[in-house]
């Protein structure tokens, strides 16, 4: 279903070549109306890659007719000729279907600093405009993936109408907007302030909480397209549920598939002074290389949890801090409690809480993953 | 050598019984005079162990008499009995020495959130004060180890007197202020505050520029105590150039034992507008787990270095980036340059240069270490 679950749109997925070992790596998603309605939001890495810049300036019409995705390549660090090559590829996009190019946005991802093999990559649109179809959602999906090991869809089907998407994303993964490249489409009757709006409030709670190993990407995208097609206009709250829905079941799959990765940490900061605080104090416990050891060893070493908050600027006493792994409560006012071999730590999903005793803010949630020896493997070889 | 090197100092080092495996595990430093200046720098891990607690205020007063540490357990995120326990050591150590328990720094390192076995550690320091000699420096060294494969020393010879001194360290490694215990010594005649200005300004530019695993510990403390048994008052430069020196070859031998790394990375960073750009930009390339994995796969993937510069506030164009690997500028100008497979990466130290184009900056270094399977074997089950 993926991005073809709403009304409105086509999509396909193809192999042009740009991957060498000739999986698909070539994904177009279009928009067929009545709306072009579009938003979105894209990694606030200050390196942006050239794909990242030109659809930064297409969103900024609010219209998106197509979206055309690359994988086998990030076509970041690039230079002037990166850019030439983004721009080249809209063009082709545009002259193959009828379309303005100024409405095309373009998204890549891959290896950092080698060119596209624009030889490849413009016949692939050829290829990929025939190819297009009501039920391509799903092959679109697949040609986005790099090192996933499966390719992730959501959708959140209404009255009438309907939210749906597709992520890739398994590495690089800490967000600054957004760690990976996501498109979803709508079919409801909105414009571009209310889809803005909408992804806005979503992304703040669901890709900007997931953070794998801390690295964020050259290259995020996240975009959200309104066809019209159903012919509905939602309410605003019922609307940004929905978006916010598919957000969180591509974030936590994200997470679920993350490279070399054995546990999924949910990390639930409760009790803090302000919501800034519970981020920072997650994020804190989330990127601990230490604590991330451990909890692949499964060894409930909140002492390493600890010593995270500690290096926050967040409001807490170290004397009240509590701590709570699967559910037993291992660390109270900042010292031993309860015995740390009631914890049960066989599952993958592993629950850290973190009590800051510290004010009365809602609970606040980051997701991350174990550290491993496979992600060592898997990213001290990475080359493709 | 090591901290008995400077005339005026008796050490030792011995086994009481804090560790299972019969391991030395207390170290003892005595100042016998005829001076007891001393100076300290502590984490800013605001989660603190009670034995930098303890120290913290005995270092207020500027006299440090004797000096004693224990491996096999932090003592950290203990509560008050942690503290009590600290205390307690102190007065221990006074009563047995004749010393005033106010004058006596306390460290402690080891497994964080566990209580130290009181019963072990008091007869300990009988054992130790009978085996204090002008020859215990190295013993010393050897009873404060922990994971560290080897006991680190250093001394500098000056004209008439001397610095020297002990670390231990191998993980945990990301400085606030320090990032694992230090001990040195000097019988230099200067006072505390001549003392203090030399030795924060020495951290400040050594251990505070290591950062092997970006976590910050509970117990970092490093000491600096004078004799004064030299008769010998060196000049301020002088005299901070040789704590400097001793701070720089302890902090270069701990990220040469960092646990399970098999690269040592120097990120210099060149051409910054200011010195906090240069070391958040360094701090940046030096806690990127991708690119950490890439150096341990001898992997010139730049690009890493460019998305972690990215993720920083300093001032850059991205589009003026250099960066050198091995001396090979892989990158010019944020995109592609000399050829990748010129950069010879076999050998243990690799060299990263960024160049941010940016201001005249003297050049900043940090040291890193990569990431390993033996850094994640390592840690996931350590426990000890």
């Amino acid at each position: 279903m993926s991005v073809t679950a709403a009304k409105g749109f086509t999509a396909a997925g193809i192999a042009a070549g740009i991957k060498e070992n000739g999986n698909p790596d070539l994904a177009l998603v279009v928009n067929n109306g009545p709306r072009l309605a579009a938003a979105g939001v894209f990694t606030s890495n200050r390196v942006k890659a050239a794909p990242v810049l030109w659809s930064e300036q297409v969103l900024k019409g609010g219209l998106v007719s197509a979206v055309v995705l690359n994988s086998g390549g990030a076509n970041a660090c690039t230079g002037p000729q990166g850019f030439q090559d983004t721009h080249a590829t809209a063009e082709k996009v545009a002259a193959t279907l009828g379309l303005n190019a100024g409405e095309i946005a373009v998204a890549s991802t891959g290896l950092i600093g080698v060119t596209l093999p624009m030889d490849k990559l413009l016949p692939g649109v050829d290829q990929a405009a025939a190819a297009l179809s009501e039920h391509g959602g799903e092959k679109a999906a697949i040609a986005i993936k790099t090192t996933d090991s499966v390719h992730k869809t959501a959708v959140v089907q209404k009255d009438g109408w309907a939210v749906g998407g597709m992520a890739k994303g398994a590495g690089m993964l800490a967000p600054g907007l957004a760690t990976m490249l996501v498109v979803l489409t709508t079919d409801a009757d909105l414009d571009s302030a209310a889809l803005d709006g909408a992804l806005r409030a979503a992304t703040r709670t669901t890709f900007d909480r997931v953070d794998s190993d801390g690295c964020m990407s050259t290259n995020d995208t996240v975009l959200l397209l309104a066809s019209g097609a159903s012919q509905v206009a939602p309410a605003h709250d019922e609307f940004a549920e929905a978006v916010r829905a598919v957000c969180d079941d591509l974030a936590r799959q994200l997470i679920g598939d993350a490279e070399g990765a054995s546990k999924d940490i949910r990390i639930e900061v409760i009790n803090a002074a302000s919501e800034d605080d519970a981020v920072e104090v997650g994020r804190s416990i989330a990127r601990n290389n230490l604590l991330k050891c451990a909890i692949h060893g499964e060894d409930p070493n909140w002492g390493r949890v600890l010593s995270a908050i500690g290096t926050t600027a967040a409001a807490f006493d170290p004397n009240q801090l509590n701590v709570a792994i699967n559910g037993v409560w291992v660390c109270k006012n900042g010292s031993v409690s309860e015995d740390r071999d009631l914890v049960d730590m066989r599952y993958r999903e592993v629950r850290i809480t973190a009590d800051l005793a510290a004010g009365t803010t809602e609970p606040v949630v980051i997701w991350a993953n174990d550290l491993t020896a496979d992600y060592v493997h898997e990213n001290s070889a990475y080359s493709s």
